[in-house]
């Protein structure tokens, strides 16, 4: 466990060894997420899927706990920038909401393991990786959300809602729809989601919170209170 | 790891000693997994929490995933027979589905690890835990909920929905929402989930999907489509 990972690397004289080595290891890390359907898996595993030594984790990323963060920046950051580019978009409350749901739909299909792995990296270690974790990546979606639904309440068209409810409401369907393969499959008979099935996903969360939060709905269902 | 259980569980001689040295075991594991934040307890970690001997797990339960499945059937039993009353019920659709969400909500907000619990099994051995949680905990919701979308639609109420989909967004926003406590508290900065926060979700939620699946929120939305 203290080889010296430098001499391993030394041996690659590829022209961007670095870049190439750390992808390889990252997309091993996380197809292994996908298919064990956890987010805890060892460096040696990593290190066989990948066909790479062990000891170039520690070389690159410190240690498992490092991976998984780089694991996280590589994946999410599209989604990041996007999420930046959304806030700033002159476009109606409903159509930001909408494309920002389906902007997580995006992630959770393709990297269905994040949510448990930030989950995973907390519990391990919250003191290290809760605000890294919150700063990064949690606190921007939140605070989309949160200007998003105060853009709605300013033009009369979305009732008040508060928006760490929404936040985990929102987080918490998308994560559990694409997570849950082995509900999908024992409860429904189904062995993955298609682009069809994501796609009529993205359209069932976004027309039931549009039509749960718009105020023409409130009035609608006052007196069901 | 080969001792005699049998000897163990024969010095005590209390009247009832299997239910009060079982539950003494499963509360041990459930409260465990709270603190931690994840569903992977060791058999030690449980028998020391308990202050009793790790071969009374293998003696009662077999073994570690034993005691897990032990562990789901005592927390959610009340809410399965809760279900199965809702569904025989004479209410209006809305109301059994108000309390439908309040029922899942009281489960999780009590014992926050069941849906993650579920998944380590399924990821541990979906072989055989994935048809024994279907059809114990998974489908009755499932099925319950579909039947309360269908009275909906049959009166007129709801839009169709499909329960798939409206399976995965209920379970998940409940699950995200308590399972999600570092979130809570580097994003939100609170530290856990009171009573009242607890209503808010309830009501928060209901109040979304009873207005995003009624008839009169899809006339309103349709111009948004």
């Amino acid at each position: 466990m203290r080889a010296q990972p430098k001499g391993v690397v030394e041996q690659d004289h590829c022209a961007t060894p670095d870049i190439a080595t750390q992808e390889q290891l990252l997309n091993a890390a996380g197809e292994l997420m996908i298919e064990r359907g956890v987010p805890d898996v060892s460096l040696s595993d990593i290190a066989a899927k990948s066909g790479l030594n062990s000891a170039l984790v520690r070389y690159y990323f410190g240690n498992k706990a490092g991976l998984m963060v780089a694991l996280l920046r590589k994946v999410l950051h599209p989604a990041m920038l996007q999420l930046e580019h959304l806030s700033e978009m002159k476009l109606p409350p409903q159509d930001k909401l909408r494309i920002h749901i389906s902007g997580i739909v995006n992630v959770y299909f393709r990297h269905p393991y994040v949510n448990r792995l930030m989950h995973q990296l907390l519990s391990d270690d919250a003191a290290t990786f809760g605000s890294l974790i919150a700063e990064e990546f949690s606190k921007p979606v939140a605070d989309a959300q949160k200007q998003i639904l105060q853009e709605g309440i300013d033009a009369g068209i979305f009732r008040p809602v508060d928006p760490l409810l929404f936040y985990f409401h929102i987080v918490g369907a998308c994560d559990q729809f694409f997570y849950g393969r082995y509900q999908l499959k024992h409860v429904f008979g189904l062995d993955s989601i298609s682009e069809d099935l994501k796609r009529r996903f993205v359209d069932h969360l976004y027309k039931v919170v549009i039509g749960g939060i718009s105020r023409r709905t409130e009035r609608g269902d006052g007196a069901n209170d």
